[in-house]
């Protein structure tokens, strides 16, 4: 159900609900949730090509790409249901009792649990992927949790149409009232009172920093903190070794040129900074990355505020000291068109200058030119937190340079080599996280399967009758899970 | 090495030292950590019987109370690196690549990394399990982070004491210096200089709700926020449930006389409030545990701090309307004994009273009288999360008393039935968390090799070559650890 510019009291209404639904849709078995979250892949494919339709008149987004989100998005809901359903994720552990011994050791087993009411803030970029059924929401169901979704105010008729194929989605799967809502508003109090609801167990959120960052204070002022997972973005640096960029500077050139411009920049994998020694090889990378951006349309940004933003913050990063710009797209933009950028700083200028380190939301790209490897160590180290890092290197580069590779290592939660960050695969290896400012919890994903985690936590029974023990958690292994049985993972019954 | 009263200079230098062990200590092999936590075990049980003999004094804890309590903590460091080294808790998932898919498929590997340099608060009253080689160091040793330990004050020696036998296995196995620090102080802001310290990445502290937040609301404050697990104690509810009371209130009464007056009711899952129905069952447990209370000798608590404290939080406990004083123990106490101490309240006195929902460190329990089930209920829903939950009841009261037992089951971390909260056995299926107040994160425990999760965080390598990858992730499985291939557990070769 879609809620429009509701009041506090309509929130608490709202969180009364699905603190009711909760304690029904906790209970049910692992393959009810996963039948909810199939039939909502099902009724978002059912809308069919209208949903295609108001989601690029809102978000400029063209077809193609709105297809593929699409597919993901029906792939995020199928795939994390079954893999929530093979019981994997629950981490079952049984440690069988010993009532002989002195004193007598219990009987324990231990499986995770859904937290209750999860509130999640759709994102701009991604209308479908990380919005109202998107990739958050879908791994709230598959713990067990209803959802409250506080619709991106970017594309609000796209969330309603979502939303309505999940209220579909429940009606026909017998879900509890409540087990879903979509709340929209333009209220900064609203927010926070969705957030600091007592009900609210947990909050999901992608976004900006300052966005992530409100809702994280927000939630841990409360009388009871709760967690907040923020993917908070991040500039995604990428180190171009010296070997590598002797090899093929124009091809990492032009490889980076898509990545960077792909999509108008709008991802939080976009490759904001590119890390290279000063020589031959790097003037190469810069003059051709430049010739390509040259090349380069202007696209239509997700909205005027986000068009904005970036003249805004390209026009300050443009403005610092010693930073050169290597290159603007010869198109002229049209209105909230954001042109492709690549500007250039030397190594000492990147590490005097924390707003260079800042992320410029869009098609711009800052190319470091460090003066040798220690100074490009140097940069490392002093970088905050990444979702995404990456070395363009030949296999000599990263044996030769351990030391940037260990350090590299311990700034991001996902580590490419000769790849571009954009792209962000579904699936149980992929970590869609980093150390703060990229998140506000480095534990955790929100992309893969493993991101149900964020909304679950473990529950130990002591000493229970089989017959009383949940099914995941009886001695015959009547859903065939996984279970650490004495310390060991096995499927076999006890 | 032992800091006693450092400055802030000195605590920079100790997290700088740290700092530089950790990017030693996080690249050895798993192997290497688990012998190093073997070699504290064994450099423990060197210290002999002057380890006993110190902590006796420092503590008021009888020999046979902290021999097992050594027992315990030497068990921890074998147990959790056995746990550690077999790999499992890496959650290493692996999917491999299909390059000729459009767009192809990444080959992505993830396994958890170690967060950093944690800061560890000792508790009072486990001196060695949850102290300077406790639980908490013990997995950050095993996650593959340096400790500084925070010794708590009321036991330097007896920490300084274990410190020493950590540093000399530390030298023995050749690790780097800064892998661990002990330090004494006295001072607030030395306390707060250590968790907020930009090297600082994660804090584990067990000891009082006021205590743990003022952690926690530093970790926030940070510019670079951390997690903080800090289990901050409960009252561990326990439900008498009517069929069970009826057949056999005495022998439950005497049982929990013993849970309750256990090492002076110095235990964070100490029963501090038992709830029934009235009746003739509850009348007669009531009665029992008088009496049994009534002869528990006063024992002297752990120091006269935690003795002030029981004195007061348990005068303020009975002078609370309608609290009724069942039975103290008959012995006089001497100089900071605790007395043994049962009240009672009627169920609208305790849903009335938050102060009566207040844990009194000590021994002592309120029983709470609710006139019928639908009030128990109410009582259940109106509790805060806690670390441990109870049901003393037959297979009938539990199945007849379903909303009950659910209720029961959404605010604790481990769920006995039929026996006593005390005893936290150290094994994989234990929980030792809990929702808020409980801990700060019910998503994590402090007990049990699972408690390791807490210091780590996931980090995925996109398309690494084979030689390049950690022996972790390589296709041969050199370590033979099970892995998540392509969504299926094996510990096969790729």
């Amino acid at each position: 159900m879609t809620y429009t510019e509701p009041t506090v009291e309509q929130i608490d209404e709202i969180l009364q609900k699905a603190w009711k639904a909760f304690h029904v849709y906790r209970k049910l078995p692992l393959g009810s949730r996963a039948e909810f979250m199939r039939a909502i892949a099902t009724e978002i494919e059912a809308l069919g090509d209208e949903l295609l339709k108001v989601a690029n008149e809102e978000t400029n987004l063209p077809d193609p790409r709105l297809r593929g989100e699409r597919t993901r998005t029906i792939f995020q809901l199928n795939s994390y249901a079954d893999i929530a359903e093979g019981g994997q994720l629950l981490d079952a552990r049984i440690d069988t009792g010993m009532p002989d011994r002195n004193p007598p050791k219990p009987d324990l087993r231990k499986m995770l649990v859904p937290l209750g009411p999860i509130v999640v803030y759709g994102a701009s970029n991604f209308p479908f992927a990380f919005s109202t059924a998107g990739g958050d929401v879908a791994c709230a169901f598959a713990a067990g949790c209803p959802v409250i979704v506080k619709a991106h105010s970017a594309h609000r008729k796209t969330g309603k149409l979502v939303a309505t194929a999940i209220m579909r989605a429940a009606m026909k799967c017998n879900m509890p009232d409540g087990i879903f809502a979509n709340v929209e508003t333009s209220s900064h109090d609203i927010g926070k009172a969705l957030v600091q609801h007592t009900h609210t167990k947990a909050v999901g959120f992608t976004g900006s920093f300052f966005g992530g960052k409100a809702l994280y204070d927000w939630a841990n002022q409360r009388k009871e903190p709760i967690p907040v997972f923020a993917e908070m973005g991040s500039i995604n640096p990428v180190f171009l070794m010296p070997e590598k960029i002797k090899e093929s500077a124009a091809d990492v050139a032009k490889l980076y040129a898509g990545s960077i411009t792909q999509s108008v920049g709008q991802f939080c994998t976009n490759p904001g900074l590119l890390i290279g020694v000063e020589g031959e090889g790097l003037q190469t990378f810069i003059d051709t990355l430049g010739e390509e951006i040259r090349k380069v349309n202007p696209g239509t940004m997700l909205h005027p505020g986000i068009f904005k933003s970036y003249v805004e913050n390209r026009a300050n990063a443009l403005a610092q000291e010693e930073v050169v710009t290597v290159a603007v797209s010869e198109t002229e933009p049209q209105l909230n068109q954001g042109a492709p950028t690549v500007a250039s700083a030397s190594g000492q200028a990147f590490l005097n200058n924390p707003v260079l380190h800042r992320e410029v939301f869009g098609p711009y790209s800052l190319v470091v030119r460090c003066k040798n490897l220690n100074e490009m160590l140097e940069v490392v180290t002093k970088l905050e937190g990444q979702l995404t890092a990456t070395m363009m290197a030949t296999v000599n580069d990263v044996t030769r340079n351990e030391d940037i590779k260990e350090a590299i290592k311990n700034i991001c939660g996902r580590f490419i080599i000769n790849g571009v960050p954009t792209g962000v695969e579904v699936c149980m290896s992929m970590q869609h996280g980093g150390p703060y400012p990229a998140t506000t919890d480095s534990r955790f994903t929100s992309v893969g399967a493993d991101g149900i985690k964020r909304f679950a936590r473990p529950l130990s029974f002591q000493n229970w009758a089989d017959e009383l023990l949940p099914d995941e958690l009886k001695n015959g292994n009547p859903l065939g899970i996984w279970r650490t049985v004495n310390n060991e993972l096995t499927k076999r019954p006890i």
